[in-house]
């Protein structure tokens, strides 16, 4: 067997893909507790007070907005760090 | 010793195991602290207001429903990649 | 110097030990923080209603042994998987 | 195909990218949380005493300083381990 | 190219270091939440009575004594596993 063979061998029972899949998956990671946290603590917040539902729920989604935007650049990411 | 025998040496004493388990343990890290949260924070919803138990459990459920499947689609990715 | 002897000299200046060390220190990291929020929130409980102490540590101890054992699991587990 | 071609080959495919890069984005997980956790305090307690307003804003400014200062430092750590 | 010249090659572009600053590094993650948590619900604590400063005080000592003790241990624990 040559060594480019053996090489090849040991490729395909290795851990094989593009590591750019996981950069997205910890990209997800702080993002989906901070929109958690947002809306949650939003949840609380109308629930408390009816009448500032309308504010609060504006803010959430500025807060929300910023937030999920962190981890939607973790996508384009791996494009631009090729 | 030929480079083959070498690098099947090599393998029996390195890691060995399919990366799909690692797989199913991260996917299972935050289900699992987040139906901590929504059956925690439940239980003292109810003992707050024991009236809405069976409004709070269904909530729970649905919760726990959308969550636990999160975790348990990590168990049948490493067949979709293999 | 041959192929083998510079393999040999590789794995002595390498990261050497068993996966499972690190399996058990993932293993105690759940169940330790777990265990920190059954205890915390128990002697919180406690000193708020000091005539529920029994009750409470009853409960504190359920819970304690459930999560602790998870973490125990993490020592038998590189003994199965090897 | 000689070894030195193949081992170029095999490096084409493989990770590849600097580690302080990574030493960078984990060094802003506790920070980034950390500066979170004193301005949405910090919020709050300006929000339930609004004459403490400079006060809160003195200590948030100090906290938000020492902590995003570690941050910082994970930029420019790389370039004294290289 | 020899081998052993390749492989040298290789070992200048590659990872280096010693996996014990990332073994300090992973044992400074738990005490330093730890004794956040124990100094700011400690403040928290003395604030709402302040007749119990020196008792608060006492008992954040402790809590954090036993605490920091782990990630110290963190850094003579790479010269045990040499």
């Amino acid at each position: 067997m040559s060594l480019s063979a053996s090489a090849l061998l040991a490729a395909d029972e290795a851990i094989s893909g593009n590591i750019g899949t996981v950069a997205y998956g910890i990209a997800t990671l702080g993002p989906g507790i901070g929109v958690g946290i947002i809306f949650g603590l939003g949840v609380q917040a109308i629930a408390r007070q009816p009448e500032a539902e309308q504010v609060a729920f504006r803010y959430m989604l500025i807060g929300f907005a910023v937030v999920e935007a962190l981890a939607l650049i973790g996508f384009v990411v791996p494009f631009v760090f090729t």
